[in-house]
C-alpha cells in the first residue's frame, strides 16, 4: 500500500461555520484527500464541539490540530495567497477560477514556497463581501443554476478532490514569480491600513457611504498585482514619502 | 440566470443505504450539479425516510421520484452500462476508471444514447463482490491510501462533480459504438443464468466452492465485451444449439 498523504498546504479556512458535525465532515473529506491543515474563524458554538469529533471519524487529528481564530485577519496572517470560495462573485475584481484551475494554481504556488489558505464560508448565509474581498481569486464550483447551495462538506470535497488530482499533473503553471517571497495577508493587511488611514486623513473616501466600496477595489487591485514583502515595504515606504510634511498625521499609523 | 440542469442520465444507485441523512445529503448533491435520477435498493430504514427529507433541503423532488428496489438486478435491469464505485476492485478483471475518465466515457455513452447507472455502496462495509461484478467498470477515487473511507454524500459529491465538467468538454471519446443498440442488464442477466445453467448440468463448476469465482470471471468477460442486444440473443442461440440434446433440461431454463 502506498503511504499516507499529508499536505500541510493548502489550508482550508472556515469562515463562522455553525453546525459541528459539518466541522467533522470537512475534517473527514480533507484527510480523505490527504489534506490536514484546517482553520476555523469565529465557530458559532463551543469549541472543542464534540459533534465534530464524532463526525469525523478517523480524522479526529485534523480537528485537534486545527487553528481556532476568532478574527478572519489572524486566520490569514502568514498566509501569501488566499481563495474565496463562493458561488457569488459580486462585482469584485478578482481572477475567478473552477476547480481544476485553483487546484493546479495552488500546487505551482506550493512548489513555488507560497501558503495558501482557501476560505469556505458558513452554512445559511455565505461569506460577507469584505470577507471575499480579502482573497486573491475566487473558487467557484460548476454547480446547477437551479440549486446551487452547497452542503459545505460537499463543497469541500470537490475542492480536496480537485487538488488530489492536481498532484498527479506534471506541468506547473508559471502564474507565480520563484524569484522572490510574496508578502503575506499582514504584511498586506499593514500596508492596506497605513494606506487607507493616509487616504482618510486626505478625505479620499468621499462620499463617505461610498467609502466600504471605494477601499474594497484599492484592495483587489494590489491583490491582482500580487506583491512580493518586498514590494509592499516599498508601498510603504511611497505612501510615506507622500503623506510626510502633511501635518496632523497620528503616531501610530506607520 | 442560466436554466437549470435536470439530466436523467446517469442514474446514481444507492445499494443498500443505511441512514437516512445520507440518502438525503445524496438527493441534494446530485441536484447541485444538475442531476435528477436517484434509485434505491434495499434501504436498511423505512421509505419513504423523513430524515432524508430533512436533509435533502429542496431537492425533495429527488427523493420522490426515487426508484426503490428490493434486488439489485432490478435496480438495474433496463441499465445498458453500470459502474461501480468501489476502493477496492478485488481482482475482478474490469476497467478501473477516475472520475475525469469515468464522467468523460458516461458523457459519450449518454450521447450514443445508452443508459449509465452508477452504483455506490452501504456506509459501513461497502458493496459485496457480487454486486460489484455486475458492474462494466469501477469508478475509483484518488483518496488518501492513510484513511480512504468516504463519506457517502461527498463521494457522490466527487462524481456529480467531475460528471458536470464533463458536460462542458467538446471532444467525445469514441469508446461506445454508435450504430447498434446496447444490451441491458436484464438482457445480459438472462444471458448468463441460461449460460450458467447450462455450465451446471454439465458440471463446469468444479470444484463447487470455486462455482461463484468462476461465475464471475465468466461474466467479467462478457461484460467487457460490451455485448448488443443482438450479440446477447445470438449468445443465448449459441449457448442453446451448444446444449441441445443433451438430455435432462429443464423446460424453465432458456
Amino acid at each position: 500500500m502506498p503511504p499516507p498523504i499529508e499536505d500541510a498546504w493548502p489550508a482550508v479556512c472556515l469562515v463562522r461555520p455553525q453546525m459541528g458535525e459539518n466541522i467533522g465532515a470537512v475534517a473527514r473529506v480533507l484527510l480523505n484527500f490527504g489534506l490536514i491543515s484546517l482553520r476555523l474563524v469565529a465557530p458559532r458554538d463551543r469549541w472543542p464541539n464534540p459533534k465534530a469529533e464524532q463526525v469525523a471519524v478517523g480524522a479526529d487529528v485534523v480537528l485537534k490540530n486545527a487553528k481556532v481564530e476568532w478574527k478572519l485577519e489572524d486566520a490569514l496572517a502568514d498566509a501569501t495567497l488566499v481563495l474565496a470560495a463562493t458561488a457569488r462573485p459580486r462585482g469584485l475584481e478578482k481572477p475567478v477560477w473552477g476547480p481544476r484551475e485553483a487546484a493546479s494554481k495552488l500546487r505551482a504556488a506550493i512548489a513555488a514556497g507560497e501558503r495558501p489558505v482557501v476560505m469556505f464560508g458558513p452554512e445559511a448565509s455565505g461569506m460577507e463581501t469584505d470577507e471575499i474581498a480579502r482573497a486573491d481569486a475566487i473558487l467557484t464550483l460548476p454547480v446547477n443554476p437551479g440549486f446551487a447551495s452547497l452542503n459545505l462538506a460537499n463543497a469541500v470535497a470537490v475542492f480536496a478532490y480537485a487538488f488530489a488530482e492536481a498532484r498527479q499533473e506534471t506541468d506547473a503553471p508559471s502564474w507565480f514569480r520563484l524569484d522572490n517571497p510574496p508578502a503575506t495577508q499582514e504584511e498586506l493587511e499593514g500596508m492596506f491600513n497605513h494606506l487607507e488611514q493616509e487616504l482618510e486623513h486626505g478625505r479620499f473616501f468621499h462620499p463617505i457611504d461610498k467609502a466600504p466600496l471605494m477601499k474594497r477595489n484599492l484592495r483587489a487591485l494590489f491583490l491582482r498585482a500580487r506583491l512580493t514583502q518586498q514590494e509592499a515595504q516599498t508601498m510603504r515606504g511611497v505612501i510615506k514619502a507622500l503623506t510626510i510634511g502633511r501635518g496632523g498625521r497620528k503616531k501610530d499609523d506607520a
